[in-house]
């Protein structure tokens, strides 16, 4: 079933071959987001923009956000920029009851002639149409939002840290407001956009390794087939604080979420909130790029689409793109399936097992340095079975490729295709 | 690992068997939730109460609410009785962005004396602390907010409906604070108690149904193991919205919510936000009361967990409790275990399904009269298979008797153990 991106009342009929729309009259249709009834309120200060070096990813806001409400009799309200401030919320509302709060992550690089710049925005306003329709919440037209959205960067262009690894983070969010407590869809909704600017999302010591660590978890679990893993609401992520705090105090930094398998298998699925790859040698010389399916447990990130396009892109016989520091003769191949932790044990006993890395919008592409294979089960006193990488405190050539790659097409640095969106 | 009441930042040794805390002096303890801490703020003027039986459930709200904030250096602020309205949450909330809110569903009823009750609230306060541990919130001493909700309760009496089947809604809820955007716990909270006078959650029309239908869902998967079914989190409900509205177009009142098992079988979980039971008719004439097992998938009900003790009790030998309407002769036996639609269906063709029913803080107990077996497969216009109890449009007597049970024990008509406990 495909996301209804609008909301009428009417109903449409095929005549002689044109689509009419026939609306009640006698009930005024609920207005759609419009972005040209765009209100700004000014601020009268501005704040300071801190250092960057210093910035804790999503903690600085800027000055302005972005909210426009939905009630179902009228509509979309005329969306507003306006100061950065707390919202109004009744305490029965579903957003804080029963959740149904979807959001996006997106960034606003600066490119070098100094315009705010977009990656993939397309992406990104598809994905929430259908997290929408997902969370049963009221629909819009997503291409009035990402009007908007160009709109608000523009104005806090200022607030861009012009410095490679730096950007200014998006994060488009939709609440369901319904004050009801019977558990029901919510009717109502406030769609907002706020910004932070932020740099590297891991933050290494200087000189300390380039790898984060992973520990392999199947007694919790992300996401299953029926739930809702490969949509981006926020009720997937709070389930993941109890086990990542177990795991940080075993000494990892992220977790590698498993699915068990009816025949004992533990399927990956993600990592942390990243997308999963792995890089495998083949047998011919060639190297195989891996990252599970999207079987509705996995998020469809807009990194990871844009990894398998670039891999592709290294091997076609165009050669019109190749991944920085790969020579143009290795052979790349972007593959799609099931990948299992007994996969990643077998790769790495026959030498095959090259890099593991993780993709996603906040930290772009990051190096896996050890997986810790035993989970949960093992105490922190009890050293877990290890899968340690051949190159273990450093970024792989693949991964660190990729992460330039992207780095140069996001700040407009390359041109690829229409990826970098100029904001006008 | 169970969950940690309090919190601390001494550590705790046995020293000749006696617990003595050591605490970092350098460091102050963060506040403990304290009742005795309680500002109440009164109202200037008090809402009419509404006529009851008008009610739509949880729409109304009382004139007050209780609110306390968690901050990590300071720890939970004194405790306040203020009036109902909004609050006040950074855009970039926890509660907002990644959902880690928890919350509990109680009620208060009128006794004869007019004094109100509360029914197992230790129940809820024990649940309550497991689903804050899990949702990795700061936690606190439920004892504490027990003496406090009866407090709120007893300030807002006059909003308890004097009718049967009617009560006054508890919603404890507490909802993560930490504004900023990094996936992690938030390390901050809001808990607040909001109160709304409710009656009969499913209403039917005078003279019509007695029951509820269900359309058997596997599409979508309410709860998985590895997961949070198993808490009363707010993360939980809004994935039922979109399959809940699907499940009406179809023509059926609530879900029933399969987990498809590796074997092809489809296991019985819960019915919308409600505990599942079948009355099947063994060979030897006594009847089996099944209730799928807590596994981690299934919400550990309070009404649940009543309704085993009670159909226990109707058995006991010293016969000193009744299900009302039922023979002392009849043997009833409380069974938890896996049930599976294949389970129902062979019940039905043997003629031993007696009854289905659900179970619930808001329903009390629900009969059901059909059951749409395909699932969302068909299409609203195709006739799904249906299993039909032998009394589709009436309560069954073992329903009916619980309903009547459960709600003397709750009004302090009928006194059983310490469940009804007096709010003073």
């Amino acid at each position: 079933m495909s996301p209804t991106l609008t909301t009428s009342n009417g109903t449409t009929h095929i005549v002689n071959g044109t689509k009419v729309s026939t609306s009640n009259d006698t009930k005024p249709k609920p207005a759609e987001l419009d972005a040209s009834k765009l209100i700004i309120t000014e601020c009268k200060t501005l704040k300071p923009i801190p250092p960057p070096e210093g910035l804790v990813y999503g903690k600085v806001k800027t000055d302005y956000m972005l909210v426009t409400e939905y009630e179902p009799k009228t509509g979309w309200s005329a969306p507003e920029i306006k100061p950065y401030g707390p919202l109004s919320l009744d305490p029965a509302s579903s957003c804080l009851q029963y959740c149904p709060n979807v959001f996006e992550g997106m960034k606003a690089y600066l490119g070098p002639d100094g315009k705010p710049r977009l990656f993939r925005p397309q992406i990104n306003m598809e994905r929430l149409a259908r997290s929408i329709h997902r969370a049963a919440l009221p629909s819009f037209n997503t291409n009035a939002l990402l009007t908007l959205i160009k709109r608000l960067i523009t104005l806090e262009s200022r607030w861009i840290p012009n410095l490679p690894g730096y950007s200014l983070y998006i994060r488009p969010t939709v609440i369901g407001t319904r004050t009801g407590l019977g558990v029901a869809a919510s009717d109502s909704a406030l769609l907002y956009i706020i910004l932070s600017p932020t740099g590297p999302y891991f933050r290494n010591e200087a000189g300390g390794s380039e790898t984060i660590s992973l520990l392999a978890v199947s007694e919790h679990v992300r996401a299953w087939p029926g739930g809702t893993g490969g949509h981006k609401l926020g009720l997937n992520y709070a389930s993941s604080f109890l086990p990542q705090s177990l795991a940080t105090e075993r000494g990892y930094d992220q977790i590698l979420w498993l699915l068990p398998e009816p025949n004992g298998e533990r399927k990956i699925t993600e990592v942390g909130a990243m997308n999963f790859f792995v890089a495998v040698k083949r047998e011919d010389g060639d190297v195989d790029i891996i990252t599970p399916s999207l079987d509705g447990t996995i998020l469809p990130g807009v990194t990871r689409e844009s990894c398998l396009h670039l891999v592709e892109a290294h091997s076609s016989t165009s050669n019109s793109f190749l991944i920085p520091g790969l020579p143009a003769t290795l052979r790349l191949h972007a593959i799609e399936r099931t990948v299992t932790v007994s996969d990643l044990e077998n790769w790495a006993v026959e030498g095959n097992l090259l890099e593991i890395f993780c993709t996603g919008t906040a930290a772009i592409v990051a190096s896996i340095g050890r997986i810790g294979l035993d989970g949960l089960s093992e105490t922190a006193a009890v050293k877990n079975r290890e899968l340690v990488l051949p190159e273990s405190e450093k970024m792989g050539p693949i991964a660190k490729g990729l992460f330039e790659a992207l780095g140069a097409i996001q700040t407009g640095r390359l041109q690829y295709d229409n990826w970098s969106v100029v904001c006008s």
